[in-house]
């Protein structure tokens, strides 16, 4: 059984209440939520060494770090260390993504390394090996795909990307949006392209009970993945990516009446003002299930700094409600992130979550800023440093400069405004 | 006579026309803000050497670089180190806020060699000069921060901060609103405790007239600081931030009845969610006058990364209207900023201003992002790294791990979503 078929049984989850008690929710209302599809945790039945994790309304914003090889880049280890250094800096899971070198090795030393879900986007894989064969991933059998499916969940994937709303309707909708930049989703590029080539439906939408079935076998979680996403702002909020938000919404229906849990992926790239807008549609259209975006990415022309861009979309997307966010690192548009890209984007995107669990009222968010702001008012360094989203460089940059009076900083030096008026307020 | 009082008598000055060619607005409407205060062009009289720059409604969002030296780090060529790189990364104007060394001869040489107009905080250096003398601050007399402002507007300073709205009504609201940071602008601390210490009232406050002036005689813009603004989230919004808003308002209209041009600055340490009142709130009580906002930071536990909620505030803030966004680098309450601090602080607030730029539809913002979109749907890297915010950091990272096939990048590799679906779509 999965999850959500055990609480309809009446049965209170042993994740469930680990979940509620670690973000301090009533198990109850918890349950309710994962029974209604408004919250999710996603663990593959055979990924028993993760600590459950929920997702979705009423929860902490939760972030994911992607990490992989690709064809340019395969290096197991630092695949690893990636994910360490991830984990070390917050991320609440991360995505093996590999696409270079041995994907099921790769996959499998990380589902057995993480103490976090692990999501894959089983697609890629699929189209790799039949390229590999010397063959264009248009010949892919729609077998292959499934059975590629398959052994992820087998291997204990806990949440898969499955781009479904990718559909000869979506797509004859971007045909005739007549976008700037077409497709920039590789699954959504992938599926798209098959279905030119060889006139079919998408096998992910057309057989959705199969998916479905695999997904039930090993409680996978489906992220419904958006293919036809926004890659620029003039493509924001268009035609064809609402159609595929609707379908997105009819799928995560029928999912949660089979009993599997569902996670809703969003942009992509939006203007600053189409996110409130873009967050409230999909919860309208979704039923309220878990709303994971990717930023979103406020402008196109910061490459370099899209840790940044995603920073700012993604603390405005979850202050109106986004329930997951995909870190973006500052090599996005570039290249493959690095090791120390991979902690840069974890920790902008934690900033983020923090930043809009304020606006979202979770318990004890405001709390930390508050201790924060009582250590700065008692001069007290040891307890600013400890108190930092990153202890280390607020240590590293305190230490590059130290003042000579140890009360103060040497920006302000003798002009401290806390020290001048502490006598008096 | 002062831009003002020119327009008054129906002259459209050579730096009106020259900043609405710039941005490439009608000469009357720009003529019409600056008369109505909505919009200020601040260059003092005798600094003739900088391109006259405008700051307001339906204009660009412009953002400002602190530099200067500290009790603790006094190198005049690192400022002008930073103020070349501020300037090169795309900073409209500077403030020379030296505390350190010869601030006299800081400031000269600063504003000698910057293209962009420049501020300063004169407060700083008056109460550093009595405390040179071997005096406590307190014992400062009024003539002698009087005597400053001037010495600082016969040098040429083109916009001062003035903490006008510290008054003896505003810190008995401070007092009784039991604040958990109390006072965390310099200027702000310092004025209080003088008033505090000689039981007078801010002679800021009280000879306004005398402020004004000074400021006519120079043309110099001032800017009404926020002595009280919030220091922390649980600070933000609170009464006796709004009163000193309130005060400042009234002080905007008596400036711009005087024909002197005026900017209102604001916080500080928000909550997300109170970035657009007040913003709004700053529209309302300060009759339109540009908004000048420090960050706002949207959470007080990054230091280290506080160039990054600084861009998300920053981000909303000039979404919702604010007009000029003054940088926060990452060494942010830890210490002074060095040359690399100032450049990651200018293209995160750049990226900022950017972002509100296209919420506010200013013309040449989403253009910028086109030709983006533009260049990646033709994989054409050159044109990517040409049309990025920092083409260096574009072209360092791409070329740091350079893909086997150049028309795709090291991430997606032979999955580039581009490139799949460039035949079909």
């Amino acid at each position: 059984m999965t999850l959500i078929e055990r609480i309809r049984k009446g049965e209170i989850p042993d994740e469930v209440r680990k979940v509620a008690s670690a973000e301090g929710l009533d198990i109850k209302d918890l349950t309710e939520k994962i029974r209604a599809g408004r919250a999710v945790i996603p663990r593959n039945r055979r990924h028993t060494s993760i600590e459950p994790l929920g997702i979705g309304e009423g929860l902490r914003t939760k972030i994911n770090a992607n990490i992989g090889s690709s064809e340019d880049r395969v290096d197991v280890g630092e695949e690893l260390k990636k994910l360490s250094v991830a984990v070390d800096a917050g991320a609440d899971t991360v995505m093996d993504l590999s696409t270079g070198g041995e994907i099921d090795l790769i996959r499998k030393e990380i589902i057995g390394a993480s103490p976090v879900p692990v999501g894959t986007v089983p697609i890629y894989q699929a189209a790799l090996e039949v390229t590999r064969q010397g063959r264009s991933f248009v010949d892919m059998d729609e077998e292959e795909l499934f059975e590629t499916i398959e052994r992820h969940g087998e291997d204990g994937v806990d949440f898969i990307t499955v781009h479904c709303g990718v559909t000869r309707a979506s797509l004859e909708r971007l045909r005739k949006e007549g976008r700037v930049l077409g497709i920039v989703s590789r699954g959504g590029a992938l599926t798209a392209e098959w279905m030119e080539k060889t006139g079919k439906e998408n096998p992910l939408y057309e057989n959705f009970d199969r998916l479905l079935k695999i997904a039930k076998r090993f409680d996978m979680t489906l992220s419904l993945g958006d293919g036809l996403r926004p890659g620029c702002l003039a493509d924001a909020t268009d035609r064809c990516q609402i159609e595929e938000l609707i379908t997105l919404g009819e799928l995560a229906k029928k999912a949660l009446e089979e009993g599997v849990q569902v996670i809703v992926e969003g942009p992509g790239h939006l203007p600053i003002t189409h996110i409130e807008r873009n967050i409230r549609l999909q919860k309208d259209l979704c039923n309220g299930a878990p709303f994971y975006v990717l930023g979103p990415l406020v402008t196109d022309i910061a490459p370099g700094y899209d840790h940044i861009t995603a920073a700012i979309g993604g603390a405005l997307a979850g202050a109106y409600g986004a329930d997951f966010l995909c870190y973006v690192t500052p090599t996005e548009h570039l290249g493959l992130p690095g090791v120390e890209d991979v902690r840069e984007g974890v920790i902008a995107s934690k900033i983020a979550a923090h930043v809009a669990d304020i606006a979202k009222g979770i318990k004890g968010a405001m709390e930390r800023d508050l201790a924060m702001a009582r250590a700065r008012k008692a001069l007290d360094w040891d307890a600013q440093i400890r108190l930092s989203i990153d202890p280390e460089r607020s240590r590293k940059i305190r230490e590059r400069s130290l003042p000579s009076d140890a009360e103060v900083c040497t920006m302000c030096g003798s002009l401290c405004a806390i020290k001048i008026s502490r006598s008096t307020l």
